[in-house]
């Protein structure tokens, strides 16, 4: 096989702060060992795509070119982007496309002619070389727009209950619970038994969910927040919670109502209660400072949760089960739904750019990169 | 033997917000079974009784009367403090004295006439019944001032190092260093080779702390702190902060600076180093918020970290070396030093109040009940 010539997205801020996003062509060799090449069409445009692709730069005020980007990145980002300075980053957690070639190895070979799902960034693009391990096979029939969000919504919607289990948790609260992970995570609470708080800011999302049958719903953006919210987790007996807002008081408040809960039938103590109140962020929405008033006890904790460490964190049985389920139910609980499928050139337009960056739950773009 | 007779200190918070803090006569029965009478002779006022003994009442203008003070609880506190209305507390976690009775159970009548070192609440008062496993049996010859921290800053200290070795870290961060607590720390760390950085909040801290020998002292109050912070995790590769203070952005400092120590030599990832970064908060020196900028990846940990939770989670073989340690070197690792002794009655005059409950770093009283 010769080599293979394609187009992908990149994104290099240089030491003035100066932000460029480009089309470049690219030349891919034949695949070798456990490799295979894949044509690349269907990838989300995720949250987490976005802070590489963009991070804080000022996008009203960019210079938009033909297949070109310039933009400001203001002075308080630049600082954390340090590492990232003068390297062209590949964009693209996920997507799906066909294997059309493969090394020799049998692994990569097995896949050849399969539509399958990928992960491992730089999906923004038309074509990708990557290691075989890093592809699931689609179910026959299934479409590259239903597998391009195969990994990284599901198994991090998986990866909450399976977290939620290993600290001993029986129940779970969720924020931002209206985007397509948290639809996800109610058809799977609900499949399996898991009472869920679904947090949301607005009542159209609440709309959403209710819409979907989840029991918990509360709106942040409510008079009553702070008493329905205990309600809810006094329901449910939640003790862990996904964020991924953020900044604000947010997860202050849903301790404080877990604490406000678990203490109640226990003798006062100026420690608060011994249960453990879990707090993970996931996302970043609001990237204003996270105010914990502490105002908690001090048994708590707060962390950052991320797909991959729980990933590695997770044997290989359990890895494969949750893979499993996801295939086998690709266009029922673990369906996707986008706003708009734009062409790689089309992601760089300023009308598209504007609209996918606000990151509104329940507008996510697909890039359809052929 | 017939029951005896003494003071105690109590802190009441009635509904309307009014907090009683007095001197009450209390009789106690002889002990029985595993029950020991312990006459206390010194007891420690730590900062984590005042938040018991005061919490956030308004001190300057109580009204200060014989063995009695009434004081006006800010509204904004007592919502926290809802589950100890009504409920009078007794103060005061730890203490030293005399074993005069036993129960008849073996353990306790092996501790009769000897000085213990006594853990378990309630400390501020003349006597104590309580069981013969809150007591360590001090060393011959030791004085009860010298045992009466013997458990909480000297576990505490000790506790740290044991986490910071369960979460395979190699070296750790503390706040507010000066203390008694940050004190002993130091002198744990030279012994067992633990780098250990010392971040205090002025120069007079810094001095008791080079008086010390310690090798690594910052101090948040200068210009320079950030870069000079960095500059010591580096040296010494913390990736663990013990802080004593909780309030404003302190914490963020240090996990930002130990995540830009760790991701220096790793490729640019927006999600920041897989290296986790942990920060426990023990105490309440500055009640304000914190404040997470979330400026340090998506590896990180924050949690509350208290003595008896730490206690409950350690085999007995690890707490009797422990234990020991601190028996054995009570008048030097673990000495703990007190800028004033007081009765139970001067423990409730105004001067004294208000010098003891500003809690300044190295003064420290020390309750002499008898």
């Amino acid at each position: 096989m010769s080599d293979t010539h394609g187009l992908k997205l990149l994104s290099t801020l240089d030491e003035d702060g100066r932000l460029v996003v480009e089309l470049a062509e690219e030349t891919l060799p034949a695949p070798k060992g456990g490799d295979v090449l894949v044509r690349l069409e269907a990838a989300p445009i995720n949250p987490s795509d976005l802070a590489l692709l963009f991070s804080a730069a000022d996008l009203q005020n960019a210079d938009y070119g033909e297949g070109r980007i310039v933009a400001r990145m203001p002075e308080g980002a630049r600082r954390a982007l340090a590492g990232r300075v003068g390297q062209p980053m590949v964009i693209g957690n996920e997507g799906a496309g066909t294997v059309i070639a493969a090394g020799e190895a049998p692994e990569a070979q097995a896949l050849v002619g399969k539509r399958v799902a990928v992960i491992g960034g730089g999906m923004f693009a038309q074509y990708r070389l990557i290691g075989a391990d890093a592809c699931m096979a689609l179910p026959a029939g299934a479409t590259a727009e239903q597998g391009a969000s195969a990994f990284v919504n599901p198994l991090t919607a998986l990866g909450f209950v399976e977290t939620m289990k290993r600290g001993g948790h029986k129940a779970m609260v969720h924020t931002a619970a209206a985007s397509n992970l948290g639809q996800m995570l109610v058809r799977i609470a609900q499949e399996d038994g898991i009472p869920l708080v679904n947090i949301v800011r607005n009542e159209a999302q609440a709309a959403i969910l209710r819409g979907l049958g989840a029991e918990h719903i509360v709106d942040s953006s409510k008079d009553d927040f702070p008493p329905q919210l205990q309600s809810a987790i006094a329901a449910t007996g939640a003790t862990i919670a996904f964020d991924a807002i953020g900044g604000g008081a947010l997860i202050s408040q849903i301790l404080h109502a877990m604490e406000q809960v678990v203490s109640k039938d226990e003798p006062y103590s100026r420690y608060g209660s011994n249960r453990i109140k879990q707090a993970y962020i996931y996302g970043g929405l609001d990237m204003s400072p996270t105010i914990l008033t502490r105002s908690f006890g001090f048994a708590w904790n707060i962390g950052g949760w991320l797909l991959f460490p729980f990933l590695q964190s997770t044997d290989a049985e359990t890895l494969e089960r949750l893979r499993r389920r996801v295939r086998d139910n690709l266009t029922t609980t673990f369906a996707s739904h986008y706003k708009a499928r734009i062409s790689l050139a089309e992601a760089l337009n300023r009308d598209a750019v504007l609209d996918y960056n606000a990151r509104r739950t329940g507008e996510k773009y697909l890039i359809v990169p052929h």
